[in-house]
Parts: C-alpha cells; structure tokens; sequence
C-alpha cells in the first residue's frame, strides 16, 4: 500500500512541491482515493497529502475499517483528521526526518505500523535540504512538538 | 469579527450544507480569509468551515498575531490545524451544540474565546434537528469526545 503513496510523493517533488503522498484504502484493500501535499502546485496550505487523500474519497458516513498509509509521519493537522473521522489504521513511510503525532494517535486506539522506509526518507532529508524554507512553511513556520 | 463567519454559516445554510462558517484575520484585524463547510456544495469533505478560510487566505510563512474565528467550536481536525500552524487566538460563537476542542487548544497556549452566541446555536439546532444524517457524515459518524 505504501508504493501508492511514494509514487504520490515523488510525482509533487517531480512538480516542485512537497514530497508527502498519502492514500485511503477500504477495508477490502480497495484504494479510495489518493493525494499528495499541494501547496505549491495549488497554492493552497488547506492540502497536506493525507487531506488530499481524504478529500479524493469524496464523501463517505464513515471510515470503518480503512487505512491511511502516508509517506511522512502526521502533524497536528493531520493527526486530528485520522481521530476526528474515526479513521482506524495508519501506516507511516518513516519518523525520522519529522516527529509527527502518530504516538498520539496510537494513543487514542489507531493502529498504528510506522515503516522506515528509505525512498521516503530519502525524498524528505533531499526536500529539507535544498528547501529548508518551503518546508518551514509547510509545518507552519516551527516545530510544533509535545502533546 | 464573529459577523463574517455567521454570514458564511448562513449563506452555507442556504445552500444546502453544514452551517458553519469561519474567518481568519491578521494581527491588524484584517481579514485574511472567509469560508464555510462545503461538504455539500463542493462534494468535499475535506473542507470544514476552518480548513476553508485557512485555504482561501492562501500561502503564508507564519500565522503570528493572526485569529480564527469560527460560529463552532472545532472539531479535532480543526484543533489540528490551528496548532499546527501556531494561530494564536481563537473565538468560538458557540459550543453547546458540539462539544469541540477548544479546551485542549487553550490547555496548549491558544487564545480561546467561547461567545454564546445565540445565531449560532439556532443555525447548528435547526440544522441538526433537520438533518441528522448529514450533521453525523460531517463529524465521522459519532462522537469523539476524550483528549
């Protein structure tokens, strides 16, 4: 599941954007939709890659038994997508190059694979290195840590 | 300030959709950003009344001094985004009609202002009253209280 969101990934660096991917799976393995983060190529902030995602699903009364698989661990933003929809299994490409809230999100019942996966963390630390800026926009401007 | 999102909430509930609406204003009181729940109108459940005005005051590099506004108190989602992003304050129009997470943004360093403000709760009763399916889809089928 995680090729989808990897290949999500690497098309917005291809772009110029933020390499995050993400997808939504049904609980057969079905994908539901998929996305990546679009502030660049949209200039719109509202879109990290698992609010893509989420929004490429469309409209759905509930998410029993999906699974959000993402490049990148996710923010805050993110992480309260995943609790508030009751969305119940998260998959992680990596946590090294951003500490994102999976913890907290494994701490509140979603079952919680967190990868390290080294394409993912080799298109972020590569991002981060020669757009340190663009990537401090993303997160909004500094780390945002603890619970 | 809480005049622009109740006019959001109610052109949203003229349409059709989740009556809530949201605005986001600079540091000088200048507004940012106005918009409204469009997952009726746009088939877009992505984009709560928060999300929408974060989207429509575009890219920024940080949220200093700024405030969001919003006739509902947050949910989760929306928690996330404004600690993720750092904005400062938020003002609530009312939260007896959703229990939202308020609490957990002022226990981490935001500025939260509830109103009680009478507009609002009768938009969200009318509409929860009218449409309960809808109320239920656009929160993630039940409640999610807790920290």
């Amino acid at each position: 599941m995680l090729a989808v969101a990897v290949e999500e990934a690497r098309t917005g660096y291809r772009e110029g954007g933020v390499p995050v991917g993400a997808a939504l799976f049904g609980p057969d393995g079905r994908l539901l939709g998929r996305g990546r983060n679009r502030r660049v190529q949209d200039g719109d902030p509202s879109l990290h890659a698992e609010t893509d995602a989420f929004r490429a699903a469309g409209r759905r009364a509930a998410y029993h038994g999906t699974t959000l698989v993402t490049t990148l661990s996710p923010c805050w933003y993110c992480a309260g997508l995943v609790r508030q929809f009751g969305i119940p299994r998260l998959v992680v490409g990596e946590a090294r190059t951003f500490p994102g809230q999976h913890d907290w999100l494994a701490e509140h019942g979603v079952e919680v694979t967190v990868l390290d996966d080294p394409t993912c963390q080799l298109l972020m630390t590569e991002f981060i290195r020669t757009r340190p800026e663009l990537w401090q926009e993303d997160i909004g401007g500094e780390p945002r840590g603890g619970r």
